[in-house]
């Protein structure tokens, strides 16, 4: 892929799992974006090494960014970080990956768990989307006669096929999981909002479901490694036209239904 | 409406608007509920004199049950005051009425708006669907033969047809309400996940969009009375059959996309 994607790119919960890979084949790419900013909740954290020592191989590209999608006041940080660090440019792309999978069956599930999830996999993309909105904006202006692409400014929302209300009876005794499916279903609305909001600003919104994933989240079993998922979203993301603004798609570009 | 729509119903958050006027009509038809159950929050309030006006007129029919959706425990001791009332008999119909508008536009729109939005519209009717979980199946072992409607047991959701993915593009501009609109998405998800897996035990499960009504809620210039919306609704609710379940209708009983 010899195309530029963009020129920065925020990724969210990068310090493992398909964020971490994100960064790896984001600073990989023959035209690299000059700014990498690597969210992280905890960048000196014992779970963070790996991102450290990334972006201590490519300074001055990866910028490991505090970044606790629970936080308001975290996310009004990293936003300002983030605006220093750009020098007046605009930011290109928001990639809204950090997200938690707190399972169950009805009865395992309480407030507590449906609150924590909603508030990491909702409330964290939402007050992201309007915080880094003036940064979007920016660079839209820097492209005022281009159509809508990655490289203009988009947000992609990472979400799942178990998101999607029209699928669950396909999948729903396999995994339960109802604070995730409800919650992902919610992030898909606020993709669609988003999409309608933001489209007077040439900002495109999409949800990316990244396929079923070896991470810690998606357990040994899944059958994608990062590598294979993330070259896939790439790919996805590279590609997304207006038409794909307000969609699910999957990891190979296949559109998902709500 | 001459049949008998069910032996005993619930009806949160029903002091006022479509909740009240649910109440009212149910305990009016000609053939009414022997028992109906008025979830409300603050029985004793200033908002719930015109329910125990209504509750005093029919004694041994309504009981006003202090059920505030936002609280777990209330919940629970609703249940068993509903359990101890029923005198061994099951529950047949939930109707999850109780919900609040919290507007906005993006910028209005905060953490606390969100997550308050999905306590009281996502995680109250899911804590209610699985504390009442027993008495809706104990009301379907008194029907094993029949197939699922609103006299077996039923969960009615009360969603909207700004919960629709599909349509947000049509009427996003008109009225914004992020987290209404993501909640009430998140909402139908539960609907959907709740109707696979209470379908063994015969329990249907739906959500209802009452239209636009002249309530606290909808406003003043709403077409619909809450007497117009409710009646749909009543003879909504009492057709449904097994293949609505899981789906999202109006109260005219036509299907929404999710
Ligand atoms: N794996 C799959 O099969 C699969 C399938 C469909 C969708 N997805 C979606 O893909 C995304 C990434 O999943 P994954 O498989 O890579 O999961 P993962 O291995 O569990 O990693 C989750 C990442 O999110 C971060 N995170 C969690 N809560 C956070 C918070 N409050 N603030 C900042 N970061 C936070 C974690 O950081 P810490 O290290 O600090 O916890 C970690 O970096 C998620 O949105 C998930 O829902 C995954
Ligand atoms: N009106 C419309 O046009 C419209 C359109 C689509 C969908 N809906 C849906 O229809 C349902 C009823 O709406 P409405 O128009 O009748 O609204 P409303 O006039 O504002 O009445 C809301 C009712 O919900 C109760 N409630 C709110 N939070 C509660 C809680 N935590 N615990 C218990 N009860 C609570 C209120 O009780 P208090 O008096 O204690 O506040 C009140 O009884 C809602 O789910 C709404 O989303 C309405």
């Amino acid at each position: 892929m010899a195309s530029v994607i963009c020129d920065s790119v925020l990724v969210t919960g990068s310090n493992r799992g398909i964020g971490l890979e994100l960064v790896h084949q984001l600073v990989d790419l023959p035209k690299s974006p000059g700014h990498i900013f690597a969210g992280c909740r905890d960048p000196g954290g014992p779970k963070a090494q790996e991102l450290r020592d990334l972006a201590q191989k490519h300074q001055g590209v990866i910028t490991v960014v505090q970044l606790d999608t629970d936080s308001p006041d975290s996310i009004k940080e990293a936003s300002n970080l983030v605006e220093s660090k750009l020098n007046g440019k605009g930011l290109n792309l928001i990639i809204n990956n950090a997200g938690v999978n707190i399972p169950g069956s009805l009865v395992e599930t309480g407030k507590k768990e449906m609150v924590d999830s909603y508030t990491t996999n909702v409330v964290g993309p939402m007050l992201i989307a309007k915080n880094f909105h003036p940064l979007l904006c920016k660079a839209a202006a820097q492209f005022p006669q281009s159509s809508m692409s990655c490289s203009r400014p988009a947000i992609v929302n990472v979400s799942t096929l178990l998101s999607s209300i029209t699928r669950c009876p396909e999948n729903f005794y396999r995994s339960p999981m109802y604070p995730y499916r409800i919650c992902k279903a919610a992030l898909n609305m606020l993709t669609r909002c988003l999409a309608e909001d933001f489209r007077k600003d040439g900002i495109l919104v999409a949800s990316l479901h990244p396929g079923w994933v070896r991470t810690e989240m998606g357990g040994p079993q899944a059958p994608l490694t990062t590598a294979e998922s993330v070259s896939g979203m790439i790919k996805v993301i590279t590609s997304l036209t207006e038409k794909d603004s307000g969609t699910l798609l999957d990891w190979e570009g296949k559109n998902i239904p709500w």
